[in-house]
């Protein structure tokens, strides 16, 4: 196996992320170093970063440290923003990032193709870069393993059109189970609404190989927010 | 009730605290007023802040957000650290918290004197003052309420010799439940290992008036540190 993929395999990757837009008081690339800095105190096998300017931060302090890279660029009128092309690609190699992360959904990107085709141009052009598909359901597992992507993450269920019904039941335990039952040697990845212990062990117990978690870690606002909606809702009973 | 009082009922205290000590890398007074940024976006109705430098910076931004202020200073072969004479009480007094929390436990402080004697004392010298009682016990809970505590805290349960055997399981709601039955008026903040929704509610449902929560919402490296243990015990089995 590959070492990066033996490094972080049945470890924790954090995701360290902060949008200005959403109020978020971290959001400046020294607060996305410092919460690197707090992953890697507390035991953090790697992280997830977005952005040349935070990433490149990152990895002038933690030139080895396994980073999932990431790019979002939001196009209006096209749903594909994650790494949604080969020119944000280019970027994040040259940035050095040990994986690259791009929607691998089987949705029409800004360009008019499918999302996970562009995995496949990555692997022929950087045979050697990692490539993590974020996706949302078996069906896109199967686009991207056909492409050859190196890890198969669960990003994306619960916030695409067809699977946002299952945005308020948690983490996809499912398509975890999905996945791991259809391609028994895949490395996959489950990321998205990992909140508790008992959510990473499940994600274990269903046949992830890692975990991310991002806002239970790194977004102080975001915590408080869920914290008080349910404190709300249930001191109104 | 006191407005302050009125004011938080029924919401949450967010606790912003970080000691360099520990490792952990958010511990400037910059931080803490990043972390209250927090709080404030994500609808925390009050913080609790350690030492007058963090306070100072904090109620110059926000003058009107009730501040449970606390001084701790530890003091060697001695074991109560919260706030534990007059000389810091006065100083937080002097920066206008709302609310002022000291050690209301049955251990001897660095003056000799039992912990709890000090509330009396500051109630004595300052009668407006909102007193927090951070205790451990039923017991210490009496002695408290005695000496006039307006608000009853379950900050120091499995802190403390008697009670350290109950870290290990999470919120005290046995302490909750002895003191709201002995005590049907007094005011009871829940604080301490609350990490999830579920622990928020039993807090409530226990008969807490406010709760507080600080590790699981501005401590990203403990958080980290905390999954990363978890994981570790469940993949090695």
């Amino acid at each position: 196996m590959n070492s990066v993929l033996e490094k972080i395999r049945g470890h924790l990757i954090v995701s360290c992320q902060g949008n200005k837009d959403d109020g978020n008081p971290f959001y400046r690339p020294e607060d996305m170093l410092q919460m690197v800095d707090c992953a890697v105190v507390g035991g953090g096998v790697g992280i997830r970063v977005n952005t040349p300017p935070n990433i490149e931060l990152v990895k002038s302090k933690y030139p080895d440290l396994p980073m999932v890279g990431i790019w979002k660029v939001v196009t209006p009128g096209c749903d594909v923003y994650i790494t949604p092309t080969m020119k944000e690609v280019d970027r994040l190699v040259e940035l050095g990032c040990e994986i690259i992360a791009v929607d691998g959904t089987c949705r029409k990107n800004c360009e008019g193709r499918y999302a996970y085709e562009l995995i496949g141009e990555i692997k022929k052009k950087y045979p050697d870069q990692l490539v993590m598909a974020d996706l949302a359901t078996l069906h896109d597992a199967e686009m991207c393993m056909a492409q050859g992507a190196d890890i198969i993450s669960t990003t994306l269920s619960g916030y695409t059109e067809d699977t946002k019904d299952k945005y308020a039941k948690g983490v996809d335990l499912d398509v975890i189970k999905d996945i791991r039952a259809k391609f028994p040697n895949a490395f996959i990845n489950a990321e998205g609404r990992i909140w508790t212990i008992d959510d990473a062990r499940n994600a274990y117990q269903y046949g992830a190989d890692v975990i991310t978690v991002g806002t239970a870690i790194t977004s102080p606002f975001a915590i408080t927010r869920r914290f008080v909606n349910a404190i709300n809702s249930f001191n109104q009973n």
